[in-house]
């Protein structure tokens, strides 16, 4: 797919979830696409679970994901994002590691909709339950998690049509400034 | 371009920027894409000041930028990316909005790329300088700086081919688990 038509399918997709299993090979191609992202120095600080299989699947998003996530249960794999905020801290208190996050995150969700498959970031997830559930390190933050599986549709465009019909986004002169802050772009 | 390529071919270049102009069209297609990248909330956190023209540009980097990214001085046009950190922090102490706008500036890069215009995002600058520069609120957080040119080579590809011959990532196995922190991906 061209990257800009990527740019432009890719929402989120919590709903439309096959429980097809998705290869490794996907899984792997998606995550080296992550991997290429720029980071702050290139210290690369994000770091991923890959869980997979119905049983851990549906024992991490019933434990650790909100009431309103609940519906991943059925994704035959979610991806787990961490960094370390605290090693990754200047002395004056500016971080970096979570917008590297980002920028991962973005290549891992645009992987995705390239290969057909849909993904949904979430928040609304309990770090401290990941912690216990998956033995994290103390120190690592929780970031991110997304689910990853093929559409239930059966194809992205079917799965993706309604909800991208339905978007909403900021108009640039809303966002975006010329020069100086406030004056028009 | 195709998503995984430009995933791939997108590396930070600011040694290799063409003094030649970027047309609006261009700039308003790059900042488009960035805006339909997924948010916490859909709060859409992320604000830009596109600094255009040569006296603009070699006063800001001059200014705000440190001396490593003096180079940029000779771009057509900055992409300057700002967050509000404290209206986006959840009592808790979580703020998203970093990780929000590392998603919607990773957009920005491949879009960029699929243009054929180079990049190099930049943490090394003073916000508090920018601030001063273009009058922006003080409550605004400065997160990241790109220039955005025609490669100087003429083509991406020759622009980028040394640079991206020498990129080192660390490998999957150094940043993904499997089901659990620790175990093989």
């Amino acid at each position: 797919m061209e990257t800009l038509e990527a740019i432009k399918k890719r929402t989120s997709l919590k709903e439309h979830l096959s429980t097809r299993d998705v290869e490794r090979e996907k899984i792997v191609k998606i995550l080296e696409a992550t991997s290429l992202a720029p980071s702050a120095m290139n210290k690369q600080p994000w770091r991923f679970i890959v869980v997979q299989g119905k049983k851990n699947v549906e024992d991490v998003v019933t434990k650790a994901f909100w009431e309103t996530n609940q519906v991943v249960k059925k994704a035959p794999v979610l991806i787990l994002v961490f960094v370390n905020i605290k090693e990754n801290t200047f002395p004056d208190g500016k971080t970096f590691c979570l917008t590297d996050a980002g920028l991962a995150v973005e290549n891992l969700l645009l992987a995705a909709t390239d290969l057909g498959l849909v993904t949904h970031p979430m928040t609304a997830v309990s770090g401290d339950e990941l912690k216990k559930i998956l033995s994290i390190p103390d120190e690592m933050d929780f970031v991110i998690a997304t689910p990853l599986a093929y559409p239930a549709e059966g194809s992205y465009e079917k799965a993706a049509q309604e909800r991208l019909s339905q978007r909403t986004r900021k108009e640039l002169k809303e966002m975006v400034y010329m020069n100086a802050w406030g004056k028009p772009f």
